[in-house]
C-alpha cells in the first residue's frame, strides 16, 4: 500500500485541496463520527505545541480513535541517544498513525519514509505545518465562498512565518493577489517572491500597515512580530507597535473582509477587534478541528463517501 | 442557553446541594454510565494537582467522554504571552467542557464568563475548590445519614485551608455547630467567623487538640499544617506534633464519628488510624469520583432522571 | 478475591508462562478486543519510560479501557511528602488496575500488597520488569517454535541488565544453554550463576564477542553498554566498540537465529543489521503490545477462553 503520509500541502493538487475542504465541511456538520473507532493515534511532540496537540487529539477522539503520545522530548528515549528512526519504528508497532511535531526541518519527510504507518507533519522546524495551511484554506473558503481570485494580505513576520509561506504555496492554484506587509527585517524572503513569479502569482510589498493599504483586502492574515527575531532590538522597539491591527482601521474595509491569525497572538491584534464581525481567528481555530479530522481520515484512506455514510 | 459553569459551591441552594448528592449516589451504585459518550472534556491545569486531575479524568472517562488537556503551564502558549481569555476561547472551540485549575484567585470566574462552554473550577488559588466541597458534603451525608445538626470539628490550618472555608460556607443551610482547632498562627480568619455570625452558625475555638475536645464530634476534618505557612519556624516546630491525630485519641469518641482529610496527608494523621473503622479519608477520595461525575453532568444540563435512565 | 498483581515473572509456573503465550497469540491475531471496555487503567510512572508507558497505554486502549496517569514524579503529591501507600490507595479508588514504574527496588511488591486493585510492575529500580520478560519469551517462542532446549546468547551489560536477569530466571523451566558475553566490568553477577547451577541451567562465559563465539546461537540477546556503568572510563573506551553487532558477523550463523534487543539501542547493533532477516528487535517491540494485553487481562481474571470469545 502506498504510504499516505502528509508532509507538506504543497504536494496536493487543486482537486485534492478542494476534496479535503469537502471532507472538512462534513465534519463541521457533525464532528463526532466513529470512523477510527479501532485505531490508535500517536501524538509525538518533540517540541511543545499545546494548541496543535489539543486540536489533533480532539480530532482523533471525535473520530473515536484512542490517543497515546508524549509532549516532552526530555522524557523520551531520544534523551538516551535513540535515533528518530528507532523511535518511529517503535511507535509504528503500537499506533496506526503518527502525528509528529519536530524541531528539525525535514524530520517529517524522513519519518514518513521510514514509518510503516502514515505520518502527519504537525510542524517541522521552520519548514512546513500542513494542517495549519489546510485550516487556513478551509477558513478562507468558508468566509469567501471560494478560493479563487482573492486579495490576500499577509502582515507581520513574513521572513520566519512558516504559516504564511505554506499558505502562499498552496494558493498558487487559485489565482490570488498577495500583499506582503512587513518591516524591513522581516520581509518575505526572495525565494518565495521567486516562487510567485514562477507560478504567475501577483504580489505587492509594503512596509506601512495603514487603513489605506488594506482597503481592498478580502483576507487579512496577521502574524506575531517576535522580539527574538530581531538582531537589532532598537528596530524591534520601533516596529512592534506599528504592526498592530486596531478596530478603527477596519472602518472602511470591505464587508467580506475576514481577519485570520494562526494564534497565539500577543499584541498584534488589539482586543477591541475581537467583537468586530470581521474577526475570524477563533472560528479559524475551531476550523482546525474539522481540517484535522479530514487529514486523519485522508491519510488512512477514508473517503468523502465513507465520511458521509458514518453518522455515528 | 444559560452558562452553567461551576465556580463556587457557595452559590448552590440547599435544594441544589441535596439534588447533587442524589446524583452522586446514583454514580456510586454504578459509575460507568456513558452519558457523555460524544463529549470532549478539557482538563487545563495551570498548576499541577495530580489527585484532582486524575479524579476528574476518571469521572470523564467513566461517563464515556474523551479527555484532552495539559498539566504543565510551562508547556503552553501562556508561556508565549497568550492571555487566559485567548487560551479559553481556543480550548472552547475543541472541547464541550473545561475543567480548570489555576494559581490565581478569580481565574475560574473570569474563565466562566468568557467561555462559550461550561467551566468547572478545579481550584483557583486560595479561593474555591467546589468539587472538593461537593465530595466532602457527600461524604458527610453518607456517613451520618444527614447533613443537619452536626458537630463538625475542623483541625489544623484554618487560615489558608481552602477546603475548610468552602465547607463552612456550604454547610450554612444545615444548622451545623463548628469547632475550630488550630494553632494561633493558623486560626480561622475573622471574615469566616463573621460569616458564621451572619448566618447564625454556632462555633467554638480551641488551640488544644485533645481527646476531651473532640469527645462529641460527628465529623473530624483534618488538614495539613504546612511548614511554609509559618513566618516563625520556632512556632512551627512547637505545633507540628500537636496537631496529629493518633489512634488512642479515638477511644472515647462517638460511634458515628468519621475522620475526613482532603489528602495528601503528611503526618497529621498517624498511620495507626488507617485501620480504625472511623477513618474515612480514602473512601472520601473515592467519593470524589462520584461527586465529580455529578458535577460534569450537572454543568452540561444532564438531570438526575437522565442519570437513572442510563445504565450503559 | 485473591490479589492478582504481577510483580515478577519468576513466580510464574511453566504452565502459566505457556498459557500467557497462548493469550498473546490471540491478541496478535486481533489486538482490538473490548474486554476492558468498562475499566480504567492507571499508569503511574515515578520515573520516565516512554516506550513502556506507550506500550501499556496502547494495550489498554486496544482492550477498550480508558487510561489515566502521570509521567512526571515531580508533578505528583509525592513531592508534597505523600507516602507511596497513600498514593496507591488514592489511585485505587479511581482505577481498576495500576501499572506502576518506580525507581526503587521492591516498590512494586509493596504496592501490590497495599492496593485493593491489581498492580502490574512496569519496572522497579534494577529489580524486575516482568512485562519485558513476557514479551521476550513470546518473541523467542514465536521465532523458534518452542522455548525448549535453546542456545541463548546474552551480550553486553550482564551486570546491571534487569532484562537479562529476568529472562534467565524465567527460562529455567525450559532447559536452555546460556552464553554470557560481557566485558570484565559488566560480567553476569555471581548470584545469577549460582541460580543457574541450582536449577541445572548450563552456561558458559566469554569476554570476546566474535563470529566464532555465536556460531550456534538460536537467540542473540543484545543490550546497551552504558558509559555511566563504568568506574574506569578508559575501560569503557576500550570495550564500547567491541560489543557491537555488525551485519558481517551474521554470515555463518544459524538460519533460525534471531536477534533481540530490549531497545532503545544506541550503537550496539549497527544499522546495517536492521534489514537482515535475522534482526527481530522491532517485531519484538510490537510483541510487547500483545504480551501486555495478555498481562492486563490476566491480572483482572480474564481467561484465554474469554479472549477467544471476544472479537470486538
Amino acid at each position: 500500500m502506498e504510504n499516505r503520509s502528509l508532509v507538506t500541502i504543497a504536494e496536493h493538487s487543486k482537486e485534492k485541496i478542494l476534496y479535503m475542504i469537502e471532507m472538512a465541511k462534513q465534519f463541521e456538520m457533525n464532528p463526532n463520527r466513529r470512523l477510527l473507532h479501532d485505531k490508535v493515534v500517536a501524538t509525538l511532540f518533540f517540541e511543545p505545541s499545546t494548541r496543535t496537540r489539543l486540536s489533533f487529539e480532539t480530532a482523533a477522539n471525535r473520530l473515536g480513535a484512542r490517543v497515546i503520545g508524549f509532549t516532552d522530548p526530555k522524557v523520551t528515549s531520544s534523551s538516551k541517544g535513540e535515533t528518530l528512526k528507532d523511535t518511529i519504528m517503535m511507535v509504528s508497532s503500537y499506533a496506526d498513525i503518527i502525528v509528529m511535531r519536530h524541531y528539525l526541518e525535514g524530520a517529517a519527510r524522513y519519518a514518513g519514509e521510514v514509518a510503516p504507518v502514515p505520518v502527519v507533519n504537525a510542524g517541522d522546524g521552520a519548514n512546513q505545518h500542513p494542517s495549519q495551511t489546510m485550516l487556513d484554506l478551509y477558513s478562507i473558503y468558508k468566509t469567501q465562498g471560494t478560493l479563487e481570485n482573492l486579495n490576500i494580505y499577509l502582515v507581520g513576520d513574513l521572513k520566519y512565518g512558516r504559516t504564511v509561506h505554506s499558505l502562499l504555496m498552496a494558493m498558487r492554484h487559485f489565482n490570488p493577489t498577495f500583499h506582503f506587509i512587513a518591516p524591513e527585517e522581516l520581509k518575505m524572503p526572495e525565494e518565495y517572491k521567486l516562487y510567485c513569479r514562477e507560478y504567475g502569482i501577483r504580489y505587492t510589498e509594503h512596509t506601512d500597515f495603514t487603513e489605506e493599504v488594506i482597503a481592498d483586502a478580502d483576507i487579512l492574515y496577521m502574524t506575531r512580530v517576535q522580539r527574538e527575531r530581531f538582531t537589532d532590538l532598537m528596530e524591534y522597539e520601533r516596529v512592534k507597535n506599528v504592526y498592530i491591527l486596531r478596530n478603527k482601521m477596519l472602518e472602511n474595509t470591505r464587508d467580506n473582509l475576514r481577519i485570520l491569525h494562526p494564534l497565539p497572538r500577543v499584541n498584534e491584534i488589539a482586543y477591541d477587534v475581537d467583537n468586530n464581525p470581521k474577526a475570524y481567528y477563533f472560528q479559524q481555530a475551531q476550523n482546525g478541528l474539522y481540517a484535522r479530522e479530514a487529514i486523519l481520515c485522508d491519510v488512512l484512506g477514508i473517503t468523502l463517501e465513507d465520511i458521509k455514510n458514518e453518522t455515528i
